[in-house]
């Protein structure tokens, strides 16, 4: 069973119209007057972190793509539960928590601990508060908005042959950083949103495909941390930065790269006029 | 770092008095006006579930376990989301999830899916609505009060060798049943509650422990599946019955079989006037 149509058969017994969560990057959930959203992520040692990832990285980066997709809806986070598989370094996956939950002010609510051998895995569930509503999802572009994303792609990867150097591809990498703030600030203005988790092209397409509209991105819009290695870097994921429309004439709260326009009335990807193939590695499946 | 020392470890960076979900199996989270009850439980393969388990049977207790705590709060199911590491049999776990949710009326929200090769990891997040507050936990005991577990012990333990047979303890192991009625019913009448998920005689000492009270236990009055394996039965994990204190003259809505009594000033545990050593291996440690 490959992974989507194990995701279609979970969408077809969920019942309820909040199971969106299955195919978004989080679940909302109307609960006594507040809009909840909830999201959870699961890392998996040699997947989703380097073998030998420090464990406070590995914490840091846990909470970090969970808030990011809290972000993502604009919402401000109440707090996590963290799963974690005990082995070495776990003083230094406390001190990496610590540090992530500190940061954005974010309460541990509670977690559960498992001892295996093997590779190790850990999952962070984030709940979160909507600060504004509707909750903005991939599916809300509209005809004519334009496209933004909010800063360099790439960071991360570039990251990854600049181990522990401190630099900022490398923190990039390391100690991704959820956009807490511009998504608050951004989510009135947006049609669509979702975080860059697997790579510019891929997220993109999803949004396409989502909303059931055309993508046309311009490259030379496209803001890159090499632009050398563009091709890598519009492919690659962990950037964590903000992908949105909105339409031409809004006053952007925060600094964006408007880098396409939505059109046509069918999905499609397009990057300077050309159609791309979905099946053609457009960025990062896990 | 020892697991105990990990949790207190949790517990110093965790800035909210919600972080009792680390101790206890729930966090509570008030919201809108809401009193939120929220857990999280990982499964292994091969340490809380066999190697060869049915996947479908892998489901079925990954969610009835979170709801198991949810039932120890008196709450009701909000929903859950589920973490998957795709592999063999998945199209038996979607069969699985669905009989468990439809059993729970329960909506799956979302979720998140992974590929790893290796040993197999699930998890599951719960989200309840309190039906009362305050949410009882395993703090709660007073002196005076009776003990009290809902059914008999050891039926999952005498599954495992029973397998496949649909029996009574064949289907206590493979498909625990959590007991949000029963729950529901009880909460306004208990002082401490909690479920019984790594023995009863390991889980009657978190209790007095956490509520700094003495758990005076009588043998003959202790329900088990079987009565010449009782040392098993009240040390095996599993069977998902609820352990609470009430006081003696509460009229319980429930059947439920009175084990002991609360008593002293400080934490022990005893059977048939007994001091038990918590080193002595009590139950299921996970």
């Amino acid at each position: 069973m490959a992974e989507l149509d194990f995701v279609d058969a979970l969408k077809a017994i969920a019942n309820n119209p909040a199971a969106r969560g299955l195919e978004d990057d989080a679940a909302v959930v109307e609960i006594g007057g507040e809009t909840l959203v909830l999201t959870h992520d699961t890392l998996v040692q040699g997947v989703h972190v380097r073998e030998d990832e420090d464990p406070a990285d590995i914490a840091w980066k846990l909470v970090a793509v969970n808030l990011s997709d809290l972000a993502a809806k604009g919402a401000e986070p109440v707090g996590v539960l963290v799963s974690h598989m005990l082995g070495t370094g776990d003083d230094r996956f406390v001190a990496g928590l610590r540090e992530v939950l500190d940061e954005y002010s974010t309460p541990l609510l509670g977690g559960d601990t498992v001892r295996a051998d093997g590779r190790r895995v850990w999952g962070c569930t984030a709940i979160g508060r909507a600060t504004h509503t509707p909750v903005p999802d991939r599916r809300g572009a509209r005809s004519g908005e334009a496209i933004y994303v909010t800063g360099a792609l790439g960071r991360a990867m570039l990251g990854i042959s600049d181990r522990d150097s401190g630099s900022v591809n490398d923190l990039a990498y390391r100690r991704p950083r959820p956009l807490l703030t511009v998504g608050h600030k951004l989510v009135p203005h947006v049609g669509a949103m979702m975080d860059v988790s697997d790579g510019l092209l891929l997220d993109c397409w999803r949004m396409a495909r989502a909303s059931g509209l055309g993508f046309a991105l311009e490259s030379e819009a496209i803001p890159v941390a090499d632009r050398d290695r563009f091709d890598e870097c519009i492919r690659w994921g962990d950037d964590y930065q903000l992908l949105f429309t909105a339409p031409v004439s809004a006053e952007l709260p925060v600094p964006a790269a408007r880098i396409g326009m939505v059109e046509g009335a069918q999905p499609f990807l397009s990057l300077d006029g050309r159609i791309l193939d979905p099946k053609d590695g457009l960025g990062y499946r896990h």
